[in-house]
């Protein structure tokens, strides 16, 4: 009993920090270490099944913490794969089960925490899945020309190169878990994402950006494999980094993974006809005190696309495996 | 552990056979005595919710069953809730979460048995939920006249004073999870419910008529409360019996429990507003081999109506704690 309990205070507590697919890769290798995981999730997301779901029945985006639920769910295939399942045709199309199941607890109960934490008892997770913030929140974009765009599913669409502020509407409060849960962290990590939709509008939340800088933790940013048409056009691994400490009040980060191996050409021929590229690297000497580690971190797996899945997802993904270890190596 | 067991072994096996709210009804309440029960559910159910999921994903009427796993449920009062919930708006209206949630782990697994299973641990239930028939049948009535009704739902709003005959199409085969438990039973159960709908097509399935009356359970049918306009108008207790030893074979049935309690004078009359009326009482005394026993069977409280029920939901119910009581209580 005593060791065993030695052995849980030695546990690295893990803070991740991000949206759906990228956190859902990232959780998927790390929780197969002896760590304490948080999986803090941004709020933003109003498209697909979810976005729906947001409109008819008035509750927050299920989503992203779908897909952190099943990457730290120790539960059958089944259940698992029950979760992620979308429907093909009929009346449901295009939903994903657990976004209904989310969002359907949330209904009954009249809490998004309580809807997670029934979720996360059925799927049997380790760790923990907290919505960034509980506020009500859209995401919306003004641009230098004046052009306000109102929403994550819009602004996917819409070309940020003149991007003058990204803010939350209504102003979203940190929910008090994510605070704790930073607080008492030996590593926080941005994790990969979608960068402007996903991963920026956690520290738009009122609260967090703070709390990370005054976080004893590690702070680890993970960037990007690939460049996204008209939001990150161009960036190299230190463009990403320079935006994300923007809004994270400056010296923040100490460390950056990024990938340094090439996917083969017909993969990155097939993307460069959607305007995305390998994100360059260069210039890392502008941040001294930041320890950039490199690896090769594309898998070589590639997830399945299923039947009825509207998104587009990614075909170049980080391994997990290799992720994860890095990050739990990080003394 | 040994007494463990031998109390376990003393455990009255009680088989039930019947449809969803009928079911519900009589398994909330018996689930509280030391019983081990076994619930078979008819699959002949193609309206509401169920109807669409049957149409849109191809799949076995999950609604009878759900309501037998709720009524079985020893999980949180949100849990329940969850599967009883019904969408009151938008692309879901209509639509009990129980029902996606079966229908959704149908499609996953392929397989409605493992469905019911993996839906019975997560609600955990306490004892088990066996469809009647792993055929994907239709319900058909043949009239007098010659007219051929298809399906559960048109038969619910037609009339069938002149019913010839009731049958499945295709030939359903029963569940051997369902001759098994009838095997094993030490009473059996005709539940209250929809009697042409949920009750008899039970006994259409081939071999089920044929194992309970092999069968050396105790033999009892639970009389419904109230007629249903143009199904079993004028019925009497005897009426009823009288038609289902028809399906069963003849001299099957060694229990009768029925209700002698009027309901109020308002409730009778919101009731006969749509042709149905309390089931009369006489001519037991046909029926000499047959024990009948009566009690004041009617519930006080009523169930509670949901936002987006569009079936209509009884008023006038059975006590489920008197019932279980009456039912365990036989010798």
């Amino acid at each position: 009993m005593i060791i065993g309990r030695i052995n849980d205070m030695k546990k690295q507590k893990i803070v991740t920090i991000g949206g759906g697919t990228g956190s859902f890769t990232l959780l998927s290798g790390l929780k197969n270490y002896p760590v304490e995981i948080s999986a803090i999730v941004s709020m933003a997301d109003d498209g697909g099944s979810t976005g729906v779901l947001r409109d008819e029945l008035g509750v927050l985006p299920p989503g992203d913490v779908r897909q952190c639920l099943v990457a730290l769910s120790e539960s059958s295939a089944v259940m698992r794969e029950l979760f992620n399942y979308r429907y093909a045709s009929g009346g449901l199309a295009g939903h994903s089960f657990g976004n209904i199941f989310i969002s359907t607890l949330e209904k009954i109960s009249g809490n998004f925490n309580e809807a997670i934490n029934e979720a996360g008892q059925i799927l049997r997770i380790s760790g923990r899945v907290i919505p960034v913030t509980l506020t009500n929140t859209k995401l919306v974009a003004k641009l230098e020309n004046g052009k306000i765009i109102v929403g994550q599913q819009k602004i996917d669409e819409a070309n940020l190169a003149n991007l003058k502020q990204l803010k939350l509407r209504p102003r979203a409060i940190a929910n008090p878990e994510a605070i704790r849960a930073i607080k008492q962290a030996d590593k926080i990590v941005i994790n990969p994402g979608n960068f402007y939709e996903s991963i920026l509008p956690n520290f738009l939340v009122s609260g967090i950006s703070r709390s990370i800088k005054k976080s004893r933790a590690k702070k680890i940013f993970v960037c990007n494999l690939m460049t996204k048409a008209g939001h990150t056009d161009n960036f190299s691994v230190v463009d990403y980094l320079e935006v994300l400490e923007i809004y994270l009040g400056g010296n923040v980060i100490d460390y950056v993974i990024y990938n340094n191996k090439k996917p083969s050409d017909a993969l990155i021929k097939k993307y460069s006809f959607e305007g995305e590229h390998l994100v360059r690297v260069s210039k890392l000497k502008l941040y001294p005190k930041v320890k950039f580690i490199s690896a090769k971190l594309l898998a070589n797996k590639l997830p399945k696309m299923q039947k009825g899945d509207k998104l587009k997802r990614t075909l170049i993904r980080h391994d997990s495996e290799k992720l994860a270890k890095l990050i739990y190596e990080i003394k």
